[in-house]
């Protein structure tokens, strides 16, 4: 009986704290009785638009809709698709959404889920666009902490390895900033460190946070431990990165400064940022984290599916903006009929795609 | 309750007018009232082999096939496959044909369809083979212009573009002069006319026909325009392209002069030959067209698995002809061990695999 | 009413000759009432991970879940999977099962299914592992025998082609050695004859067999002919090649000399070693052997999903040892964190992943 209302899920940024709880709330529910759950979208069809490859993610998808009782058709190869005989991706969301009920897509391209769901007729779930969003991950971050740690709030969590370039732990921080208490240990190098923009956030909440040049000294005073990969290419030199490495790499030893009640996350895949050791650990979290995923992904398909306000058709708005978008990494660079859209934020236009701002 | 009984659909020309009106009347019902049929084929299993890409055709069956509660199996890529172990057609189709109730192949040989179903122990759905045929394509079309026009006769149809290798041109044209009233006006270049062949259709079931040199002058007086692409190679040189393209490129200026009913239809994908300000014109026919698509291959899928009078194994010919089709795309051309089928008109052997004709 | 208890299927010698029986038995049980067994599997999933690609089992494996009302999910292309990213076999499998309720594993390093079933939360089906195993066409054989023949002993069977390098032959034989009677006519060139460590398994098991240069001097004598393909590039040389290869080619004319009951096997796909002219003799029974296989597979999923003991994780062997495998397409070559396990035989360590045994 879950009542609330959601059509897209674009950018996490749009729930409330309340309606995360409740898919959270719905997660767990379905892990506890995933029976009573698989008829729930039988009939139902949900398309994964995937126009670069990641296997793992569809698949955390297709299981979860599979196990709603429903299908999926899709793809993982714009090479094979029609986007590669030239087709736009307005035309491709238009003429897919009219097979599918529900479109989770993809696309290297940032603000590309939110142009899709101009033009879509079913519900977008964005799967990542490029650097920018990945709002499923964080949501399974969340049900993960939820389930691991008992609550969400009032938690020290450590973020190491490549925080400029993380759009997991960009996300993760920007969320848990809404839940009181949270406070924040950023263990990187100074190449690495966390983006202003993200400081910023944790300034204007009124969060905690400090740095660490390491593991070893960040570790036993941490609630939870999220790790993340730095590759290798991003160090300044080859030198840098044989200094470095071990630094960044959790393994038994450092582990045994960590309290008990730690939890330790990894958006995964591994490769060798958290030694096999560290597997067996009770601490160790990462493999039930996409577990997690999974339910986190059938709480959101069924929430979607099951909401009542779906408008047949999205109202493209007319009021649009002159300028053009800067960041070239944006949707707009390459689908050149998406009106501009933006937001004013004092001298700056915030694009409403990909959330970069220009000055005006 | 549609007693029609169908086994293969290897080309549209193989059902009287009757039988494509049963197809068009069950599209219908099923769009009206898709929950009746979502049980339908529930425990059946199609394959849909595509020897090459095709996307949107085959997400168009899939979607068709899950919707009637069936499952899919398949591959799209035959560089992993056995085929690329040096496995005949013949092989693959017997063993998938033991595997699956109905196959939709894709081939790029003229004749696959047709030589596949020589062998297959369950039915064949041609969903393209080369430049021969696509009958689920023109199904399409015939239950768009039905639903968008409300009748099939007497439409005065516009076909612009490339009408030299426009296989949905070609199989459009066909069937429309088996309804009464059908006329035509071709747009095009004089190097991307319409073959001789499909003129001399036209001429012999009375049909009228006019050419036109541009949109503009073609546009009052259609009921249907029928717009496909011009691939820039077609044209005689690039300077050649840069001096027609527009011609042959409908906008929203030009189709001020276009009439209130005019239906736009185009077989997709569209690149640049509809601009994107024509989409939202009531008269734009193109997205729905997908979505009809979807219902008519319903329709087709449903009628095929219903029927009764299905030939457990096909009997190969056996009084078979010594000559070989000269047609260097037909299928016999690889796949040696398929007998010579021929029919004789006049001085002429017509291959029953591509329809080529070769004199005697 | 199948109340065999079974959980992994790495190797079929680990099943007892009544378990092959029961198998034997609840396929054809499912064939001649695959109506009953249409909703067994519902609500469960099964992951099929191909490293590397095989069209023709995976197909043969989709089928079979989705005619048990199962799922699938699973990736075919390694280049598109977290596993290009550096991800190991073990965070691959434990990932995927945890999303999945069996898994069915194709790789082609020896020993990567028993490595997976190490890790795997889900029960893991081999489907080939590199040269080394591949037991389910092996069942598939024997459902083939079976039913064409009767019975799987006292069986005169004729084997033709590359013994040295077919797994699937080598497999055959360990497992009729298994069954009373059972006895061998080895068709080959001496460079291409079976390895002494399946002789010796004849031997062990009091097995007759006997050599034949050719096809015509053997058939006479058989009750099954086993045939399989020799790659052009398996002979010495091209002259080799052009002077022997017609000799291990079966067509109508060297099928005359063969008894109305020998029964054709081949595990296909078939290039040229069988003539297109057999296909219709009633001899041929490769074609009905890739049917045999799709309910040997149904019998196999739903026997390994309705075992009860199904251990919820696994013990990874805590005394190791030391050594590693020298075999250098071994599994353990490439994942180096598997533990080293082996069996001592005499002055051998066999390694308990690829059965490649080492001196001391």
């Amino acid at each position: 009986m879950n009542l609330m209302q959601l059509y897209d899920m674009i950018d996490l940024d749009q729930l409330s704290v309340e309606e995360i709880m409740d898919l959270i709330a719905l997660s767990d529910s379905i892990r506890k009785n995933p029976w009573a759950y698989r008829e729930s979208c039988r009939g139902k069809i949900m398309a994964t638009l995937f126009y670069e490859p990641s296997t793992r993610t569809k698949m955390s998808f297709q299981t979860a809709m599979y196990r709603l009782g429903g299908e999926v058709i899709g793809f993982d190869n714009p090479e094979n698709t029609s986007v590669s005989k030239g087709e736009s991706l307005k035309d491709t969301i238009t003429v897919v959404s009219g097979y599918a009920d529900v479109i989770v897509m993809r696309n290297p391209r940032e603000g590309a889920a939110a142009a899709a769901s101009l033009y879509s007729k079913s519900p977008i779930i964005n799967a990542g666009d490029g650097g920018h969003l990945h709002p499923t991950q964080t949501l399974t971050d969340l049900v993960t902490l939820y389930n691991e740690k008992g609550r969400l709030d009032h938690l020290r969590i450590g973020l190491c390895g490549d925080l400029k370039n993380g759009r997991t732990v960009h996300s993760l921080i920007r969320t848990m900033t809404r839940f009181p208490g949270s406070s924040f240990v950023l263990i990187s190098t100074p190449e690495l460190a966390l983006p202003k923009y993200v400081r910023d956030v944790m300034d204007a909440a009124g969060c905690c946070y400090t740095e660490a040049a390491s593991l070893e000294r960040a570790l036993p005073e941490l609630d939870v431990l999220y790790m993340t990969r730095i590759q290798q290419e991003r160090f300044a030199s080859l030198e840098e990165y044989e200094r470095q490495k071990g630094v960044f790499v959790l393994d038994g030893v450092k582990l045994r400064s960590a309290g008990p009640d730690l939890k330790i996350l990894h958006p995964l895949p591994r490769v060798d940022e958290i030694t096999v050791d560290v597997d067996n650990d009770p601490r160790a979290s990462y493999f039930d984290q996409t577990v997690y995923g999974m339910y986190a992904r059938m709480a959101l398909i069924l929430t979607i599916l099951q909401s009542r306000d779906r408008p047949k058709k999205r109202k493209i708005p007319r009021s649009t903006h002159p300028h053009r978008c800067s960041n070239p990494k944006c949707i707009t660079q390459t689908e050149h009929y998406l009106p501009g859209l933006f937001t004013e934020a004092g001298d700056m236009l915030l694009c409403s795609y990909c959330d970069e701002g220009t000055l005006i």
